[in-house]
Formats: C-alpha cells, structure tokens, sequence
C-alpha cells in the first residue's frame, strides 16, 4: 500500500528515532537536555491543571501563553504563534513557504531536520557550507532564489553563534523569510538575540524551544516570533488544537520564573566553561559555545572515544558531517556528570 | 512578508478558532466533548508522570503506548501510529497521500477539517454529497482517480453510520487509501468498526480519538491503525517527538481503564436516547445516532433557536451545508444539562 505514497515521500530514509536510552543508568549526554528539573511554578501549574477540565478542548490559540510571551519580548501577543515543540513551528513554516522544486537554504553542519522538512515538501535543498571558525558567507544565501533559509543560532554542533549585525545584514539582504532557530539561545549573550530584528526586517521569523533552557523536553512546547502578517498566515497551516491544555500552563508558568531559568543557566555556563577547558586540556580542539553543549573534534578519534564511554555508561553524541572532522557533541550535564566524563576520558588506554 | 507565503495558502481563509467561552457559566454542548470526568488511572498515570523526568524528551516512537493500543485491537504495535490528536494523524496522512493538484474525496456534510488539508496541500476536493437517509453511494467514490478518501464512522453532523459491509465494498473497490475517522466510533455499535477490515483491505487506515470516548480532548492524543508498511511511511512525515510524555502516559492509563469507558458510554447512550425522543416529541427531525451528539433539523428556525438558547446560556453548535437543511448539532450532556436544554426548548415564546 506503500505505493500510494508520494514518490518523493516513499524515496525519503525511513525514520530512525534518537538513542534515548532508559533505565539502566546512563549518563545521558547525547541530547542536549537540561540536567536540572523545571521550576517548581511549572510543577504547581501542572499538578493544578490535572482535573475534570482536561475533557475539554484547550484554547486554540493559547491566548495567556501568547500575552506572557509577548510581555516577556516586548512584542504583541499575534506576533507570538505556540507550537507543539519548535519542530512543530518549523514544519508549519517550511509548508508555509516551500513548495515542490522550491529551494529551500540552511548551513551545514547544522540542524539536521531542515533538510527532511524540505524533503517532505518535494523542494530542493542548499546546503551553505560553514567556513574556517565557523564563519558563513551571507553572500551564499543570494541570488539563488531561495524561497526559505534556516539559521540555527546558536548553532548545533558548534554551539557557535552568527553576531546579530551579521545576521540582520542577511535579513536586509534575502529575498526569502530568514527562521533564526534559537532554541539554544537561552544560553547564549541575550545581546545576540534575533528579536530585535523583526522590527526592521520584517522577514525574520524567530523560533524559540521549552526543551532546553526551560528542561521541559518531555512536555513539546515552543513558540514563533514574527510579524502579525506571518503568524495570520501560519496560524492557517497549524493542527486547530496543536498546544494541549497541560502544555499551556505549564509553558505560561516557565515563562513567569526567569529567576529559576537564569540560576540553571549560570550553573550550566560555568559547567561549559569547566568542560571546555578541559577538554582543551586533553588537546581536543573546542570552539567557545554559546549552547548546552560542546563540539570536540581533534583529540583521540572520536569514534573510538564515543564506545568507550557508552560501554562506561556516559552516552554522547557522535557526528559526522561531510567535510567536517568526526566529533563529539557533550551536553553540558551536572557538575558530578561532567567530572565522570572527564574521569573517564582521562583514562583511556 | 505574506507576500512570500505560497499563494494556494494565502488564498485560503484565516484561520477561524471554534467558540470556546470560558468561565461564564455556559452549558456547553457545541463542540462535542464528554460530559464525565477521565478515569481516576489517567490523573493517578499523570501525576505520577510530573517530575524531574520532564526534562528529558519523550519516546519518540510511543512504544508502551503502541504495545497497549495494539493489545487493545488484536493488531501488532507497529500497526499503530500516535498522533497529537487525531488531526495531526489526519494532517500526516494527508501529506503522506496528497500532492499538488491531487483530488481526495469526502462526504458531505462531514468534518471540515478534510477540505483544509487537501487545501494546504494544493491538491483539490472532490465532495460526495449524501443521500436520502444519509446514505452514500460507493459509486461516487470510484473512477475519479482520487488520491485519498475521507468517511468519518460515525459522521458529524448527522451522527449515523455506514454499515461495515458498505465500507468493505468500498475500500475493496478504491484504488487509494480510505481513512474510517473512527472520532465518535467509542459511542457506535463496536460491530461497525473498520479495524477488522485491515486485515482483507490494506488501503483501509482508521483513526481514533482520546477527546471523545476517554474525556481527554485538553490533552491532544490519538492513534491510527493501518498496515506495517504504511505506518512505517506515515513515520517519515510526523515530528520527532509529537506525543510527549504526559499524554502518553495518560493515553496507556485510559485505554486500560476499558470498564470506565464502558460506564460513561453507558450513561451517553441512555441520554442520547432520551434527548432524541424528547426532540422528536417537539416535532424535530433527528436521525438515530450512534455518536456523542445529535443533529436536529426541522422544528423552529434553527438560528432562531441557537440564539435564544445562546442568550440563556446553552451553548449548540448551529451548522449550514449547501444543500441540507440549516441545524443543530447538540452534544449529549449529563441528564442536568439536556434537562435544562429541553426546558429551554419548551419555553421558546
């Protein structure tokens, strides 16, 4: 029955679920969840929305989310459209804009889910190579008729960022929506937020992510930013119910404790700090991360490192780009997760 | 910048959310929710699930949920696809199916959401109008080279069914897939399920809700049931974690607690029994339903009586389809609330 699929569709790699390995003790490194619990507001809210209420349906379009997030940037609340997880908000955006034989661009390496969206749409992908230091060059998103480029800033696996001018240099420029996917940008410089840019460029679209600076992977909540003109049009594509009632309040009450996510954030950067420097330490090359995670290349070969730990019980996450060294990418976990790492790195025969 | 979006979505129509009024003290009977509470084992299943674990993602794949769906219907786990509620299932299939210039078919009056997706695919509709009695004829669905077909069993507004024979027919003589929308199918004859036909009709997919028969329309599940092959394309399309872990903790807790199921469907169906005498006592044409709701025509004017029962605030869905009578869709409530319908029906000067 297969063979009522679309040809582009049927021809597309099966689907291979990330390694989420359970219950048998793991140190899991390998996906850039947030070692720390969510607040403790977010669990209140939770436990006070478990009730009779869930038999009916949630707010469409998750009105209190969309004002608290919007009081939270400084924009209105239709400049705010929630998702079922950013990847929900990017397959809304790429239907939205990419149709088939439509070219679609994002940087390499990156996000790998980009070049699937465009995939299902039956549109063509370019790949912008990243340069020396993890530089891209603007002028390889132009002229090529893109009808969509993706920038995700920070990005992964470099945990790398593209400085705001730059990014609003390619803005001015593109004759396309630019979707600045900033689900790590909770642990990068607020000053390099993309926000601020859709005042004047009213072609950026913002992605942001519940599922890591908010340790809330479990529960699939995001949220776009863009132009009102934008949401109206993404708000045609989106499941009418797309948001669950739990969802709602539990992403409005994270939203509320910026206090909890700064202390997890600062814990993290100084864990990053330590982990980077290490790492350096042991002669693995590490660019400076503004993300959750560390990219190490160099060092002893990364596929042979990757094995020895899992088989210790740390899990991290091997990558291999074409034209890139093979490397780990390390989740920023806790301090005693990061100190078996590194115990263990140490010892390799 | 809307400008950029592609122009078969610009010219569809803005998205326009159902009437959710909250906190007014509205008797709702309008969007077809269940009036009894979940079963005691989904709020004990999430409870239990609000913790630190939040923080990691979800099974991507939903394997204790597919194990225990499948368990359920006497078919394998890999024959079970979970979906955000059983429209994002739809919005998957139909992308899966449904290309550019594609005709896919319907009945009508049926769920409106089938025209949208075929819509935000470009591809075209083709509407099969009911009959007299709300029959169909299988003929209507042959020859046109579709795509796709949609029958919701039961439907909405009418609440009736096709016979299983009438679907076997029909799916033995389509040369597409036929998705059985089986939303209401918990408050229907268990003898006209369409899962039983997978087994001799490989083009046969069947959706189901949790908003419904299990009371969890705020938490946004469902699952589709459709041969290995199929479910491992569908794969391909759906977001990587597009369950996440509260629902699928709840939907395992409800599909065990079949006994509740059973006694709230139980007291649905005495209540539908009596809300269609009653309003056939009044002089209403009201067709035997064998869903959670019933579809009144004739009588007073139905717009006439939607506003007088929405100024006492009883809330009916008032529903107009070319070509069929102007009605009122009326969930069936608790015997409370149909009584206080009832008194307000009475009472119209």
């Amino acid at each position: 029955m297969s063979r009522f699929v679309q040809p582009h569709i049927q021809a597309m790699q099966g689907y291979i679920p990330g390694e989420q390995p359970r219950g048998v003790g793991f140190i899991k490194l390998n996906t850039n969840e947030n070692p720390f619990p969510p607040s403790p507001r977010v669990f209140e809210a939770l436990t006070a929305s478990i009730g009779d209420r869930l038999r009916l349906y949630p707010d469409p379009v998750a009105t209190e989310f969309r004002k608290t997030a919007a009081a939270l940037h400084g924009v209105e609340p239709d400049m705010i459209l929630a998702g079922n997880g950013s990847d929900d908000l990017l397959t809304i955006i790429t239907r939205a804009f990419v149709g088939p034989g439509d070219r679609a661009a994002f940087a390499s390496p990156s996000y790998l889910l980009y070049s699937t969206l465009v995939s299902l749409q039956n549109g063509r992908t370019a790949v912008v190579p990243y340069g020396p230091g993890w530089s891209l060059d603007a002028g390889s998103f132009l002229g090529q008729g893109f009808k969509l480029a993706f920038l995700a800033n920070p990005d992964s696996p470099s945990g790398t960022v593209q400085p705001r001018a730059w990014i609003a240099e390619l803005a001015g420029r593109l004759d396309c929506p630019l979707v600045v996917d900033e689900a790590y940008a909770d642990f990068a410089d607020p000053d390099g937020h993309a926000i601020p840019l859709i005042a004047d460029h009213p072609n950026v679209i913002v992605t942001r992510s519940f599922s890591k600076g908010y340790s809330l992977a479990g529960l699939r909540l995001g949220y776009a930013i863009a132009r009102t003109e934008v949401v109206a049009e993404l708000m045609k594509i989106k499941d009418s119910y797309n948001c669950d009632a739990l969802s709602q309040a539990a992403g409005i009450a994270a939203l509320r404790d910026q206090e909890h996510l700064a202390q997890n954030r600062a814990r993290i950067l100084a864990t990053r700090r330590r982990l980077t420097d290490a790492l350096r330490g042991m002669g693995y090359t590490v660019d400076e991360s503004a993300a959750n995670f560390v990219w190490a290349t160099g060092g002893r070969p990364a596929r042979e490192t990757f094995t020895w730990l899992k088989e210790r019980l740390v899990l991290v996450r091997l990558m291999s780009y074409p034209g890139f060294p093979e490397g780990l990418r390390i989740t920023v976990g806790t301090d005693h997760e990061i100190d078996r790492l590194l115990e263990l790195l140490r010892e390799i025969p």
